[in-house]
């Protein structure tokens, strides 16, 4: 703690001006809003200032001079978590660092199936621009319009894709990092296998800018899946849909690339947001799973997905199904998928989970939550979808009709805590992709073991000995003695 | 550094002794041989003990009495290790722990796609038991027989298969350690998806038992490949392989499972090693390539690699080939590479490498590396091979015939560092997947910059603060200040 640390917001104001300059520091209340409150609007929390380097090092220069004014530094790139990790909480020091401006594509290389872009690069202008050159970067997530790249890693970002490519970390090969103290970590190779020992990229990667700000990464491609079967299947019940995942793994092998279940309700809530979206299926079954099979070259995708819908109809497996014949129809089978969040969000306040189970689980978990949910807030609605492959569930809650705010939050509260003792039993996640933030700390934290704990601690004594970066995210650090 | 530090030998003996039990204690030279003596029989070493607890808790016990005594701690797995990581230096108080006895397969879960297993269980052992359940562990090394998983994951180790199932990294979902103060780090979860925060196990993946021993380990499962389809193919240049393989990776899009390349010495050197093996193709090719697709269910893979052939070779991109029409076929097809490898050990020493450079690069990364060790070494033969897919070569270098020992290993030195200086240009990595150990210890110390220096011994004080596990390798470790 410096002697700065007494200092008024005024008077780091105006050294965060004279030192970087006017256009990289904001500070007037209504443009740091945007900054300042979180994707869902749910929290405004407010900053001494937003820095908006232009460079990496403009980013180190930042980081000195917040390190000598005793100022704390969230890092932020689209602003779009889910978790409260990229706006400031209540403390009274802390700047906003938003990598916006840092959004070049510094290479993309086919021939070598890798690129290298700026942290603040949105994601679907990085998947575009390298779809482009005939590649693709399989990160998909709803967010994709509005969320940057150094968020994602920072995050760990998971999405639709994850049970073929994996979770972002999968498809990271280096990373060029400021750190705590200033320096730069200069990581961004393209090697596809490096193995000179302790990896330490890994560190920065979920650890939502605790340790350091991403200023750029390199990433892995793959070439791009020209071939896409998309397949909206009806089925008897959430357990069926497990089967077919695990059927669907063995005949469809590496193939598969989404695997996503939801609700019957879904249809009614899409249809609440979108009114025109076409629905090809009856709404009367009790589970349904979105399924995408997709490749390239040789690979004939339609063929194989209609062989194994075939087989899983005559056996009985799937109910009722109808596959997208062009790329408009599958286009809105997703959006069947997206219209059932923003239903949700119509419907104002609710609770939004992100848990995980074991796959053998899954079925058994959500028919067990949801029953706590009911004997614990009577009358409230359940929407439980997600990765089946994953073992991943968005188990959300809508309150009741007509009640008042505070009842909704108390309903929201209390539907949790049963959501998480069913979760606990099942030595689930209660982050499967979405992080833990500011938003999860608690809950985190409750189920930390000691020797976690002391070694998350003793990592971040090590690399953010002043636990500057990021304070409040994923957790309240005490030093360890 | 304690008082006991000053303790004979003898004195430490005793102590183990005592406080383990004899049956945990190998402190006869002989028997301490075959812990203390390096894969090909290069360097032999000595240890105050051998230590070979059978749980958990034995492991922890003997740590916390490691430290009492001043002792510091060589983890070990099935000692196939290349870089000396495995066995002690020269330094006087060290002791091997084996992991050998702690080889139960905890689990198996095939409708989780997970297994559970100590860090002993033999590779090779783990997959069979894995393929008895219609799994398939990816992993694949020519020391599957002996190597154990601990040490597969402690090294991050490689192998054939990474250019479609990844590193050992990505096959682990979970991690047991015991870390150096003795405590237990407790995370065998086989959740697919957990986003919970800074990912601690990744520190360990690749540690190479400088930060703590891993006891065992859940991983990831895919469903058996069934079908496999294996070509030997004979082409007019390496930039020719690396054209192929694009083409492939898209073509046959993730169904590729391994696309090694060989010199035509290859074949010389196999009929060196195993006289009467069959080689099904001419020798007169300046590259081959051995390519293998795989998959389950209802892919067709052989009409896959049929179609694939024909296109390329009507082509020209392929000269020649021969398809496997049988698994014993293809097993022969893979004995040529592992005879290669055996054909050189019987020309006695020799130097071996492991260097990655970008996909794009590595043909001319061959030629001029092998262009730099004919001109600072006469007469000695080249032999690379590798991983096409990962830009991961394998440049060996054969002295001289009639050379004296003296002779050969100047012979190697210098080829060594004509190999390296090539590399650095290409901007290279010095182990693509063997890892450091001690043996590549001052080559990774030369390329490292002061802030990943820095970061790394970071680290290392914040996990294991009196540096006593596994001193030597990776760095030797000077405390930051």
């Amino acid at each position: 703690m410096t002697s700065e640390m007494s200092a008024s917001v005024g008077e780091w104001r105006t050294a965060l001006r004279a030192r970087l300059g006017d256009d990289l520091v904001l500070s007037e209340r209504d443009a740091m809003i945007p900054y300042c409150r979180d994707w869902h609007g749910d929290v405004t929390s407010d900053a001494v200032a937003v820095l908006r380097p232009r460079s990496t090092e403009q980013v180190a220069e930042a980081v000195k001079l917040c390190r000598e004014l005793g100022l704390s530094i969230v890092p932020q790139g689209g602003n779009t978590g889910l978790v409260l990790g990229g706006i400031p909480d209540a403390g009274q020091n802390q700047v906003v660092l938003s990598l916006e401006r840092m959004n070049r594509i510094r290479q993309i290389d086919a021939d070598d199936f890798s690129a290298v872009v700026e942290a603040g690069c949105i994601l679907s202008e990085l998947k575009d621009a390298i779809a482009e050159k005939g590649m693709f970067f399989p990160l998909a997530l709803g967010a994709q319009g509005t969320c940057r790249i150094g968020g994602n890693v920072s995050t760990n970002a998971g999405g639709i894709n994850v049970l073929r490519y994996g979770m972002t970390r999968e498809l990271v090969f280096g990373l060029e990092v400021v750190l705590p103290d200033g320096s730069i970590f200069e990581g961004l190779s393209t090697l596809r296998k490096d193995n000179r020992g302790i990896d330490l990229k890994q560190l920065f990667i979920g650890a939502e800018g605790t340790l350091g700000i991403i200023t750029a990464v390199s990433v892995k491609l793959t070439p791009y899946p020209d071939q896409v079967a998309t397949a909206l299947l009806g089925l008897a019940s959430l357990e069926d849909a497990i089967t077919l995942f695990r059927r669907a793994r063995r005949d469809c092998c590496d193939l598969m690339s989404a695997f996503e279940f939801m609700p019957p309700l879904a249809f009614t809530l899409a249809k609440e947001a979108m009114p025109d979206l076409p629905i090809p299926i009856s709404a009367e079954y009790p589970a349904y799973v979105l399924m995408e099979i997709s490749g390239s070259g040789l690979v004939d995708i339609d063929d194989l997905m209609g062989r194994f819908l075939e087989v899983v109809m005559e056996e009985g497996m799937v109910v009722d199904g109808t596959i997208s014949a062009s790329q408009a129809q599958a286009r809105n089978l997703w959006l069947i998928r997206e219209g059932m969040n923003e239903g949700q969000a119509k419907r104002g306040m609710h609770l939004r989970t992100d848990v995980s189970v074991r796959l053998s689980q899954l079925a058994s978990f959500v028919a067990d939550a949801e029953s706590a949910v009911a004997d614990a807030v009577a009358g409230v609605t359940c929407v439980s979808y997600g990765h089946v492959g994953d073992g991943n569930v968005h188990l959300n809650v809508l309150p009741t009709a007509g009640a008042t705010p505070e009842q909704q939050l108390e309903q929201m509260y209390k539907a949790k805590g049963a959501i998480n003792a069913v979760l606990d039993r099942y030595q689930g996640s209660i982050s499967a992709e979405h992080g833990i933030g500011r938003l999860k700390r608690e809950d985190f934290e409750a189920r930390l073991s000691p020797v976690r704990r002391h070694l998350l601690t003793a990592v971040k004594q090590a690399i953010d000995p002043d636990f500057m970066m990021n304070p409040g995210c994923q957790l309240n650090f005490i030093p360890n003695s």
